[in-house]
């Protein structure tokens, strides 16, 4: 087990890095905190690299932590934890994970959501849990979007990383692709075209685009879909927060 | 119109105060910021005691502002405004409003959203935005839930405390008093005893109660109740965010 007493240690410098973007993506890593999103990574066979523990928390998660190879414990001290911890209470367990297992994760349905230029980290992560608890088998995270691996994210997502299927790619792109394998596309926007989410009708293989907060989804892509969708409103609301219209879309299907 | 340049100014001093609770609730009105929200308070009739611009803003909001009496306008600096604002970008709009107008608002359906104890401002801001889009009379806020006028909850509303009827109140009274009107309550609550929501029978008169984000809603709260409710999940995810879950609770009825 390696013992870490201090900030500058070179090896959490590095560990320390992960919070950019840049450095997740160089080194295909990202840290996560807290006894919950630890105990998602160890059952639902995350990639873990390392743990991070204090002598206390050692002791605490005993049980938790049986599987676990002594050579991938990290024994840290509090100080450190809350050099790295973005969370207003620190926690006392973090964890390395690997983005490398990219194997399909087997799900529910086949249904699919994405993301177009969806910046609100709370948004982006609030929407893939509710992608997995409506049973989708994945969301694809379009240009523009919040990274998957920002804390912000990894926090609103609460583990969903592990039960679903996730990627970044060009959207026009895997819509085509999607289109060839038989799923409908639906994009969401208000127009005189688009049709209430009630009419449509359930099939085996249904995507759904949710868009920017303000802009709403791309011309381009709305094209490129089969159909557009809106939620009827009744009240005097202009628009629904993203992460609510999705949830209503997602749980309709 | 009144003129400050200076953010040591007296009456601009209590309006700096109003970002905190204690002080909105003494002096009974509250801060929002631009253009949207102004024009929202403007066109629902908003309690309007002041609206804050700067020589810019004077000229580029004139149609808006054409019928507010001059009496009503302060023109202060964009340093002045920027000092106020809690937004990333500082908006060139400001006003003050009076919780006064508590007057009915009328509404598409006489249902209710009653929350317990949520206490993440923005969770509470889009539930209230929810509600409104989805045409239910009011939101009544019970002890310790994030407070209507705190500037998070006033960004993620956005502009919905003009539309429905908001309070804050004891919900355990509350709940007796819709009961003898003849309301149908729900609590939402992961329980053997819960029904799935597909089988509310939809009643003119309804209330979900949502609970604190950690611990749910509160057993009294439960037990006062006619029935708990919950959204049957496919996926792995424990549970939804509680504005997701509102919005698809209030889209189904």
């Amino acid at each position: 087990m390696k013992i870490i007493e201090s900030t500058k240690n070179e090896w959490l410098k590095q560990v320390k890095k992960l919070e950019k973007k840049k450095f997740r993506d160089l080194e295909n890593r990202y840290l996560i905190e807290g006894e919950h999103l630890v105990e998602e990574a160890i059952n639902n066979e995350g990639d873990i690299q390392h743990i991070l523990v204090t002598e206390t928390s050692l002791v605490e998660f005993e049980n938790l932590l049986a599987t676990i190879d002594e050579e991938q414990l990290v024994l840290v001290t509090e100080d450190i934890l809350k050099h790295l911890s973005h969370l207003p209470s620190v926690p006392s367990i973090m964890a390395i994970i690997g983005k490398g297992n990219q194997e399909r994760k087997e799900t529910k349905t086949n249904h699919l959501l994405l993301l177009d230029n969806v910046q609100d980290p709370g948004n982006v992560g609030t929407m893939i849990r509710t992608a997995d608890a409506a049973g989708f088998a994945g969301v694809v995270l379009g240009e523009g979007s919040a990274d998957i691996y920002n804390s912000k994210v990894l926090r609103s997502m609460q583990g969903s990383q592990f039960h679903l299927n996730l990627r970044e790619a060009n959207l026009l792109e895997i819509i085509e692709t999607l289109k060839e394998e038989g799923y409908q596309i639906y994009a969401t926007e208000l127009n005189p075209e688009a049709i209430a989410y009630q009419q449509i009708e359930t099939s085996e293989k249904i995507a759904f685009i949710m868009g920017n907060e303000g802009q709403g989804v791309s011309q381009e892509l709305i094209e490129a879909s089969h159909q557009a969708v809106y939620i009827p409103m009744m009240g005097k609301a202009e628009s629904l927060n993203v992460a609510v219209a999705a949830g209503i879309l997602m749980f309709s299907v």
